[in-house]
C-alpha cells in the first residue's frame, strides 16, 4: 500500500478552502500512485480555532462535508482519512478523525481520547472507549490523534487489536519536535507496525507547527519524511518486511501480561 | 546526583579479574565525583557464557562477589549497580542486578522478567512479579535489564511506583542499536525520569556489542553519551530540569488508566 502524508499550514475557519485543497491532493496524490491519503488533526477547520468556532463549525460524521469527501474519495479513486471537529447526535464537540475508503464510505472513525491542555478542553468532549481496527487493502489499520500517541498504552492497544498500521493526524507544534523526531519511531519499532504521523507546519496565532511528517517502519526507519515545509510525502508499506521485524522482534509473544496489571489502575 | 556508566568489553568467565576492574573504575568514577557507577548487564561473569558456566558462577545476592562489592563502595564510597548470575535460595539461576549503596548495604535488587531469546531462556529463570523502587541520594530509582526496556510496560510500571531513575545494564548487540539511540530516549521522556544505559562494547563469541550507552533526561536529551568504544561517561542529574519537563509534559494526570485493561490481559 502506498500511504500519502500531506503537511501543510492549517487554513483556520475556512472549510470550503480547505474542502478545495483536499480535493487537490487527493487528485496528486491518486495520480502518484498513492493509496490511502493522511491529512492533519482538524484539517477541515484549522485547529487553534477556539471553543466558539469549534461548535458552531463542527458537523455529523456524515454530515455535509463527510459527504464532499465521499465524493472526493469515489472520484479521485484514494481512501483519505482527515480529521475534523465532530457534532455527536447528543450534540458534544469531539476532536475526531475519519477514513473514508475509495469507493466512498466511512470504513473507521475515532475520537481522541487524550485530549491535550486548555486548547483541546476548552473545545471538545473526550471520547470514548473505543480503538476501532479495520482492514484498507488488505492492512489492519487504527486510528489515533496527536497527543494520543504519546501514551505508550494507546498504540500498545492498537497493536493488540492487530494493527500493522497506525494513522496519526497530529497538530503537533514546537517545542514538541522531539514527538516527532523520536517517539514516532519508538512507536513502530515497539509494536512491529507501521507508523504514519501527518502534522501541519506553519503557524496558527501563537502556535508554532513542527513539521516533521512522516511514515516510520516497524524496523525504526523512516519510509518517508518531510521537513519543516509544505509538502505531500509518500510512502510504500512493505509485508516481507513487516514479517521479517517481527520475526527477530517477538515483543507480542514476549509480552507479560500478568506483570501490567498496574498500568490499568485507577 | 552524578551518575558514571562504564562501558566496556565483557570479560568472560573471569570473576576476579571484573572485580578487579570494578574497583579500579568505582575509584575513578568516584574521584571524579560520581555517587553512582552502573556496569553492564551480567558484568560479574560475562553475558555469552553458556548455561553450564552461569550455573557454575552463579552466586547468592549477599555471595562472595557482593560481599567484595559491598567493600569496594564502601572504601570508595560510591553507590555501585552490577549484573550477575544469581543462584537463588532454591537453586534458581536469575539474570540479576543489584544495587549496592555507599555504605556497602544492598539497597534494591531486581530479576529480569523479560528473557531474550535462547540466549537468556537457555541460562536463566524468568523473574516474579517484583518492580522495587528506592531512593538513593533523594532520587527514586528502579532497575530494569536490557530487553525488559524495550517493553513500554515496564518502564511505564517503575514511574508509576515513582521512579525518577531508571538505571539498565543491558547487553545490547548490533544490530538494535535502534534502542539504544532512540527507545531509551523515548522511555524518559514518556516516563518523564532519567533513564541511565549501560551496555557493553567489543564482542563476546559470536556477539557484536553495540555501545551506545547513555543518560537520556525527561526532556529526551542525552546528558551522557559513549560511542562504541570503552567508556567511563558521567551525567549529572538535574532535579530543576525534571521538574519543569513534568510540569509541560503532564502524561501521568493526563493518563486514563480504565482504557489500558487490554494491556494486562492475557
Amino acid at each position: 500500500m502506498h500511504i500519502a502524508l500531506y503537511q501543510c499550514p492549517p487554513l483556520p475557519l475556512d472549510v470550503s478552502g480547505n474542502l478545495a485543497r483536499l480535493e487537490l491532493k487527493a487528485s496528486q496524490a491518486a495520480a502518484q500512485g498513492a493509496d490511502l491519503l493522511v491529512l492533519p488533526e482538524m484539517f477541515l477547520t484549522g485547529y487553534n480555532i477556539g471553543a466558539q468556532a469549534a461548535f458552531s463549525l463542527a458537523q455529523a460524521r456524515d454530515g455535509e462535508s463527510a459527504q464532499q469527501i465521499m465524493a472526493i474519495a469515489q472520484e479521485t479513486g484514494i481512501a483519505i482519512v482527515y480529521g475534523y471537529p465532530e457534532r455527536s447526535s447528543h450534540g458534544q464537540i469531539y476532536n475526531a478523525v475519519q477514513l473514508i475508503d475509495a469507493q466512498g464510505r466511512s470504513l473507521c472513525h475515532y475520537r481522541k481520547t487524550h485530549l491535550y491542555g486548555d486548547l483541546d478542553k476548552s473545545m471538545f468532549a473526550v471520547g470514548g472507549d473505543e480503538f476501532p481496527v479495520v482492514e484498507l487493502n488488505g492492512w489492519r489499520l487504527g486510528l489515533l490523534i496527536c497527543y494520543d500517541l504519546e501514551f505508550p498504552e494507546n498504540t500498545r492497544r492498537l497493536a493488540l487489536a492487530g494493527a500493522d498500521l497506525i494513522v496519526v493526524p497530529t497538530a503537533n507544534m514546537k517545542p514538541y519536535d522531539f514527538v516527532a523526531e523520536v517517539t514516532v519511531r519508538a512507536r513502530a519499532f515497539e509494536n512491529q507496525c507501521y507508523v504514519a504521523y501527518a502534522n501541519y507546519c506553519g503557524s496558527e496565532g501563537a502556535i508554532h507547527y513542527c513539521g516533521l511528517s512522516s511514515i516510520a517502519a516497524p524496523d525504526g526507519c523512516r519510509i518517508a519524511q518531510a521537513a519543516e515545509d509544505e509538502a505531500l510525502i509518500i510512502g510504500v508499506l512493505d509485508r516481507q518486511l513487516l514479517n521479517d521485524s517481527r520475526a527477530i522482534n517477538t515483543y507480542f509473544s514476549d509480552r507479560r501480561p500478568g506483570l501490567y496489571t498496574v498500568l490499568s489502575r485507577g
